[in-house]
């Protein structure tokens, strides 16, 4: 998808929102568990009900993978499901990849390829501690997106993300500037974390108009108010995510329904953000 | 694996050769594209042919992801068949992973874990970028390695591993001397690329008991020597990998001789190494 699209989505939606499929056998409600493919029924069913608040899904690759094979073939089938709306939403492959060149082609292949064993997202995130040469094998294809982490939400990101270099920036803003270079506005977006969303504001001035993919709202505690304070561009430049707080709003039958409302509530939120900021 | 026993394997073997396992469809024999899993047939044949001069294979995740449902069923056999030889070779997933808590758990779970779905590796290979909590949960399973980046052997490399932090320590160095106080040298390996050997002596002062994995002997240009010269201890504490030079020594019928060939050759290299530093 291009970003022109991306931005239409957005402002026909009125919604920056991300739903992400950390999709966990053992919170799947159960009276779907002795279905066929219980994790592609959940993702179809939360898929159907949130998607007119939803411009972004984000299955989360660790959940798939440690279902083997039946996991492989639970993402193959919720990516099909997803290319039936291929216009109406943007893909993203949570998998934090990156190795040597070599390496990172195949797995660009694997997550971005249209072949018949290429998953067909629109983008995938990739972490970025190899460097320019792990990177770039995933900015080689055509109207698909690279998300960098650059600075991320959990605890241990300040163990390296924060520290200060020898000029004085953050670890975190060197890879900023350093690898907005390797692609540009259309094909690479950054992971900024929502517990830091005041730090927003000066990323804003290293990459002022990239989109931002900001984890975080929900579970782990970050504001949307905030976000949009600091993040957001006059072409909105955000995806934020939630996952646990819609997937799980409830474990019963009402899941979906459930779902639906939370995604809603978000969405009036983002609704909200934008007049205030007169994106729309 | 203990660590112990690692020790031994490599004493009885007098060799620290890693065969990455690195398959790619396009570059197996002919021969063997018409059998129902030639990623499989192959790599069993590798092994089979190499067992003798390698104490560690390593599968590449990117090659088998980039194959789908099937590729995924390639890696389970190699796996099941690796194990087979449990005590006589140490498997490594060349995974690349690290994620936010809950994530890298699942994971672990996926690629450590004994339960029908985790294959059941004895390492992985991790990325440091997200800090303490995307490593730990790798650390929690018994008799399991985690194997952190710290200096790759890529060209990309000095976009941010080499970077001089504030304090004069250089990125790579502040993540060995942070990350090795998340385990111990029964549970945490780093890889270091061999074609930077001579930063090995600097690394040693760092992390003078733990083992390292260290690829980029080979087709990425590293010298066994200097590597021996600057990375060895008494328990060697080294474990080299080499990937093409061995897997495609060969693309002919013969490819499993030459690659036993190959390996023979390096094992013989490290055997005089051995000796030299007195190792065995």
């Amino acid at each position: 998808m291009r970003r022109t699209e991306l931005i239409s989505l957005i402002r026909k939606k009125k919604s920056f929102l991300c739903v992400g499929l950390d999709t966990d056998r053992e919170k799947i409600p159960v009276h779907l568990r002795s279905l066929a493919d219980p994790v592609f029924e959940f993702n179809k069913q939360i898929i159907d009900a949130t998607l007119p608040f939803t411009v972004a899904y984000k299955p989360n690759l660790a959940f798939y993978e440690s279902e083997g094979v039946n996991g492989w073939k639970s993402l193959e089938k919720t990516m099909d499901y997803l290319h039936q709306f291929r216009d109406s939403v943007f893909t993203i492959a949570d998998a934090k990849r990156g190795d040597i060149g070599n390496t990172s082609e195949r797995y660009a292949r694997a997550f971005l390829a249209k072949t018949p064993e290429g998953l067909d997202f629109d983008a995938i995130t990739v972490a970025p501690y190899m460097g320019k040469d792990s990177v770039k094998p995933f900015l080689k294809f055509t109207d698909k997106w690279v998300i960098l982490l650059a600075l991320t939400s959990n605890e241990g990101a300040c163990d390296f993300q924060t520290q200060p270099l020898q000029n004085g920036t953050l670890l975190y803003q060197h890879v900023l500037s350093t690898s907005k270079e390797w692609g540009n506005t259309d094909n690479l977006m950054f992971v900024v974390g929502a517990t830091k969303a005041v730090m927003l504001e000066g990323i804003r001035e290293i990459v002022p108009d990239h989109f931002l993919l900001v984890p975080g709202v929900g579970a782990q505690g970050g504001s949307l108010k905030e976000v949009t304070k600091y993040g957001m561009t006059k072409d909105c430049g955000l995806l934020v995510n939630s996952s646990r707080a819609i997937i799980y709003a409830s474990t019963q039958e009402d899941f979906a329904e459930k779902a639906a409302d939370a995604a809603r509530e978000i969405q009036v939120e983002m609704e909200k953000e934008f007049l205030q900021h007169a994106v729309i």
